[in-house]
């Protein structure tokens, strides 16, 4: 019969204990294999406990697989011989696990926003409405592509400002554009061959390569990538931004898209995924129409985010998928639970059917248009303007600035760095085997920079580049 | 020289009805490769309007291709000749995208929750806190494995309820396990092949089949996943769910855990994924240690979701790594967005780090016992009793419902949703290609079950079940 002494500190159960000490007893072999245990009367007699005590305590020690019962018979130590017998394990001092990032004073190299920025007190508002309004709603799990009220917001405003005319369930709502390229490469096969442009966004190229499907770069020249090099380089998908290349800054001409959709046409098994990421904050002139919104034989696939136009924190994106892709994605892919949480999917719907969002878009538009001319305006005004050149400033949230020097682009970044300046390169973006990389051209992004700080900060860039 | 009459509706811009114009009649061919236009100063008098409107209609006509400028000559006309002609897209009467589903009055296949149920006022309580209180942080990119505040919160509930012991920076977040299933897959590596248990959840089996990995499928016996055939698959990962295995509600034992942990450790690649899917439920007897907590040698990476804790519509996941994989995580898919929004990450913290979740864990706890235990009183006090079993009721929020009968389970599956009923039978839940599946046995899920509605839900589902 058992001996164990309770504690009545409250901390742990009777029963706890008692499961304790008995599975203590089985693992240092104390009680061993087919031994039988008292009955749960005898035991809970014996050790002044209620029954209940000694039941719970078998009950915990026979679903871990610790004892097991016979019928009529009582209760048995099971065998527990193939016991997990780690070996030491060797406590080394290892290194952290994420290494420290720099923390630069200014940083031309970041496309976040400003915390100013967000629509704080109208999101509260909203939310806290579809809160009081939408309980089920919010509990309902959402269809694999979104809710219907998001769908169709998305549609309108694609109707409105881009020119595309789709059904509410082509699109697809997720939690990124990084997923769903994941998506994507599910729907179209891991077999098509996905082309890149080069220069590029570095990471579209890290996706391919970690889902482990094919990818090869194409370069562009003026009109946006080529096709000519597209037709040599065997692929089957082009993953572009005609309305705004990053980080080149190019925006594809009228007939390059026509050619391109062209070279889709040719084969069935041809499709183009339309990056729009940035189109909403193209700040001269008209804003161009999608390029989904030319094509007729649903070849493009249209993919954008809120990353720019809400916050990257937020994590919505969506994609418009040509209505036969929408079948097979609703047929093949149906089984996955959309990724954005229901609660911001109202929300966002309602931001968005309320106005808020086409106000805010032409709030931030100001906001950039002023902030960019800041920046232009402190450059020229700098010796800088001496020894550079602004390109590409009309569209998007960057621009190019080339440098007449001799310094090599990585000793430039290098200096930057010491005085804690974040710059990037546009040679940073291209591929390593590439054969024409432009030197000495600074990608400036500015959405992140704070109006107060623009001033000092070309300041501190003009000590750094000019000698 | 054009002549465009203009409208002065202020539907659209001047400069946007005169680059209407001039794109018309380009793409009409009226104005052709090579033809030069007007200077912008003469265009703009002859039709009457200011030079800025010529120019943002030039600019416009330009940035998009349409036209092109010769420093000191002009604009003129671009080569559109190989324009996208698309042939007529026939126009059929088409299926709509998704089909409908059908609505059910009782449902005991879904294991979603009621809206009661869910905290609101807790949650928007601390939400609007966090929006008054951590502006930069919700505006500020997460890292790729989440908020530090969440991982935080995490590892000290993990501790004290799993028994498992991590650094917050092993805790991965991410939005829904199906997303943290294509991460580790990506970690793991493509070419691993993985085991899953047959019965088995089926998304699971969908999600590796869509990536594209080779998965195996290996029974269960009394004790969980068989070693025995876990050796002969030929797996390298076996994914299972050792605190509650569904469908079949199986608790594995403890000799079975250790020796699983030791099959993992018989091979440098082998490693077990523990989906935890509803441990927080075990609604009887003393809580299950999580296998990882038996884990020395970093072999077994937990996965837990807030879906059955709080809400399947949050979309907030966890992964808990090893060491040596979370180092690897950062280093090779550390490029990775978290897909879980700051807004919510940032709500979820303060909920589990003020104490709200564990209080909400206990108050669901009871309320899904007094709803099972109705259940069960309803089906023991209804003639079903007589020719049904009850199984597995102990762990999580399903059980199983044997029965007595001879007809075929397609034959009752049907007769039930023809009164309105959704039951899901245990051999939905068998490879096709299994040899014992087990007829007769209904998965009995109760968590959407509304209360008031059990006593009609178990009348009609007598009616269904006998003749």
């Amino acid at each position: 019969m058992f001996t164990y002494t309770f504690e009545n500190d409250k901390k742990s159960s009777l029963y706890m204990q008692l499961y304790d000490f008995i599975k203590a007893d089985i693992l240092s072999g104390k009680l061993r294999r087919g031994d039988k245990l008292p009955s749960k009367r005898a035991a809970a007699k014996h050790l002044g406990v209620s029954v209940i005590t000694t039941e719970n305590a078998y009950a915990a020690l026979q679903s871990e697989g610790y004892i097991y019962s016979l019928p009529k018979k009582g209760y048995y130590v099971s065998e527990i011989s193939k016991l997990y017998h780690p070996a030491a394990v060797e406590q080394v001092r290892r290194e952290p696990i994420i290494p420290e990032k720099k923390k630069y004073l200014y940083d031309f190299s970041s496309n976040g926003i400003l915390a100013d920025n967000f629509p704080f007190s109208v999101w509260a508002h909203l939310m806290r409405e579809t809160f009081h309004h939408a309980k089920e709603d919010l509990i309902s799990p959402s269809p694999s592509g979104g809710i219907a009220a998001l769908q169709e917001a998305l549609c309108t405003h694609l109707k409105q400002f881009r020119g595309i005319d789709a059904a509410p369930l082509q699109i697809i709502i997720g939690a990124g554009t990084e997923y769903l390229y994941s998506l994507l490469i599910q729907l179209l096969g891991g077999q098509a061959c996905y082309a890149l442009q080069n220069p590029g966004y570095p990471k579209i190229a890290k996706i391919y390569k970690s889902v482990g499907v094919k990818n090869v770069f194409v370069s562009e020249d003026d009109n946006g990538i080529s096709i000519r090099r597209l037709n040599q380089s065997g692929a089957d998908i082009a993953h572009i931004s005609p309305s705004h290349s990053f980080p080149s800054g190019k925006v594809m001409s009228i007939s390059r898209r026509h050619e391109l959709l062209n070279w889709a046409n040719e084969e069935q098994k041809r499709y183009i995924i339309e990056d729009d990421y940035d189109s909403e904050f193209r700040l001269a002139g008209k804003p161009l129409p999608a390029l989904q919104s030319l094509d007729k034989h649903e070849k493009v696939i249209y993919v954008n985010t809120f990353t720019k136009s809400l916050s990257p924190t937020i994590r919505i994106s969506y994609m418009v998928l040509p209505r036969h892709l929408a079948e097979l994605f609703y047929r093949r892919l149906g089984f996955y639970a959309c990724t954005v949480s229901n609660f911001e999917q109202y929300t966002l719907a309602e931001f968005m059917l309320q106005g808020y969002f086409e106000k805010h878009i032409n709030r931030m538009r100001n906001y950039y248009k002023k902030i960019r001319n800041l920046l232009l305006q402190e450059i020229k005004n700098s010796p800088l303007a001496q020894c550079s050149e602004v390109a590409e400033e009309k569209a998007g949230l960057h621009f190019l600035l080339k440098l007449k020097t001799d310094m090599p682009d990585a000793l430039l970044k290098k200096k930057a760095a010491a005085a804690g300046i974040h710059i990037s390169f546009l040679s940073e973006y291209y591929r390593a085997d590439s054969t024409e990389v432009p030197a000495h051209v600074i990608v400036m992004n500015y959405s992140a920079l704070k109006k107060e700080n623009i001033p000092a900060a070309v300041k501190a860039l003009e000590k750094v580049l000019i000698k």
